[in-house]
């Protein structure tokens, strides 16, 4: 980033301060040679004009990150990520909660209009559509959920390798009969990792019955507790379960408790994504750990470098899962 | 809030929406006659000048709300019961995540002005001279943590009530030789539990070394495992654990079993909050409710009011608490 003040600009250009920060951000309310002054001594001094954040403001730049829903714990280290990044930088950094949909994307577009954002950082899985809205106004970046069909940089982790691999751990240590709860299904990761749970019996040649692959709306544990009771109260239950969350895991072993099964003697658990709670419960949960923090770091570093060079190339990333073995396997 | 639309003011004044607009959020853009012959139709119209949030804007009113530290998932509730008030309002909710104090009050201070916010919800408890400081931004709601000396609006609990209620039901049940688990002595609610801790104490006339009231610095699962293995592993040790956090009560519980102690026949637990935590542990956690989405939601609406009305009264609330028995007691 260039260190070029607004001040600067101002005293080349003999207007005030005020007059320069309207030509960058209020252009309506300039008057036409005004602006082509400003403009030239902007160019003389080697600011881009398309784009306004090489100019060092004295304001500090916003980031907007994007969360679905305040409640995943999973969402917290990412955020932590991202605000170490934005800190280091001297950016701002604010936490926007919603399911971004067709009905609330003018209400964003809005927001980010209304506070004059820098950038985004997006974990929602959106149309290419709502992504092409988003980018008429500011830079983005997706970070673990992305379209892959649109040509937008992302950070995130390989899925369905990831629950391959768990899958094998579990099949391996002689969980045959592995059943999988999984989330609601508009997310990529859980597309991905069921992709990955198949893969992984098929090559195994182990077939499970249908109501074994479990899908619940939302990543609730009073959800999964009930659904797992009900796998575990009927007459050819399973000795393994994958979950795509920890929180789900932890359900999987208190449903074992109230059918008095022993975990791991009777049932093997792995959960997904290494959060805290993973390490609270007893047994503790043998899981994928997602490279949270990295993620969000990454994804916020890569914003800082579009809001740079909006038009430079940018390439997307796949961070490593490692599988750590607790105590429920 | 009146229901004068800037356009309406636009047309009486015979100038466009934008010049409003201008008058009413960049007054230095615009001059002085027309100014005046703004302010002149919006006085016919009834509106007060001094107060530009009784002009119902196109835009959606901004509200930050500020929290210490994502990493607690206590404040997940109070976001979402504030999120659905906002929303009923028409408001964006923005969130931001600072231990608030003198040396980045500034850069919060700056932010409030940089996104134009209309009010702000604080889960810190900081100075009056900050709380001053803000206020001459933005109107203010202390939620949870609030400045007691300071004349601002909050609503929270009575911590101090809670935590003798919490005591005395742990000592009516055997629970003779309790250690207080307490976090970060500069929170008000740290304060006042080990207050209540110890007026419970005193009132059935029970004494307990100095060593088994721990302070953390942070509400950390880690710290406190250690901390609660310390006590179980000396040879005067607690039968009874208060924690002023569920994630507390889950060390204990974690602990206790690495010492091979049953809970609660060896040793009771209760902890504060009643986050999902304290139902997801075996055995699951006796813990003091705190009406957490209530406390956001009514901080929020609290807000909305002196928003509308920044010199209306405002009065300050204590919600209930109650005590949820579970397996740990």
């Amino acid at each position: 980033m260039k260190k070029i003040t607004v001040s600067l600009i101002a005293e080349k250009a003999q207007v005030s301060p005020a007059t320069v920060s309207r030509v960058l951000n209020h252009r309506e309310l300039v008057k036409e040679p005004t602006i082509r002054k400003v403009e030239e001594v902007m160019r003389s001094l080697g600011c881009q004009m398309e784009n306004t954040v090489t100019v060092s403001k004295e304001t500090q730049p916003l980031i907007v990150l994007n969360i679905p829903g305040i409640e995943n714990v999973f969402y917290q280290e990412i955020i932590r990520g991202a605000r170490v990044s934005a800190k280091a930088h001297g950016c701002h950094l604010l936490i926007h909660e919603s399911h971004l949909n067709k009905g609330n994307m003018l209400d964003f577009c809005n927001l980010l209009r209304r506070v004059d954002a820098a950038g985004v950082i997006l974990l929602n899985r959106i149309s290419e559509e709502a992504l092409n809205q988003i980018r008429m106004i500011v830079p983005l970046v997706q970070c673990c959920e992305y379209n892959e069909h649109a040509d937008y940089p992302y950070v995130s982790i390989d899925d369905t390798r990831a629950a391959e691999l768990a899958t094998e751990y579990l099949l391996a240590n002689g969980g045959s009969k592995i059943a999988l709860i999984n989330g609601p299904g508009n997310f990529k990761y859980a597309k991905r990792r069921q992709e990955g749970f198949m893969n992984a019996l098929q090559k195994a040649e182990v077939m499970i019955p249908k109501q074994w692959i479990v899908q619940l709306p939302e990543v609730s544990y009073e959800m999964a507790y009930a659904a797992v009771c009900r796998l575990l109260n009927s007459d050819s239950r399973p000795n393994a379960f994958f979950t795509i969350s920890d929180v789900f895991a932890a359900a999987v072993i208190r449903a074992a408790k109230r059918f008095h099964f022993h975990v791991p003697k009777d049932i093997l658990v792995v959960g997904f994504d290494n959060i805290e709670l993973s390490s609270m419960t007893t047994p503790s949960i043998t899981t994928v750990n997602q490279p949270k923090f990295q993620m969000g770091y990454t994804a916020c570093e890569m914003l800082l470098e579009l809001m740079e060079d909006p038009h430079g190339e940018m390439k997307s990333l796949l961070l490593d899962t490692e599988l750590v073995i607790r105590e429920s396997t």
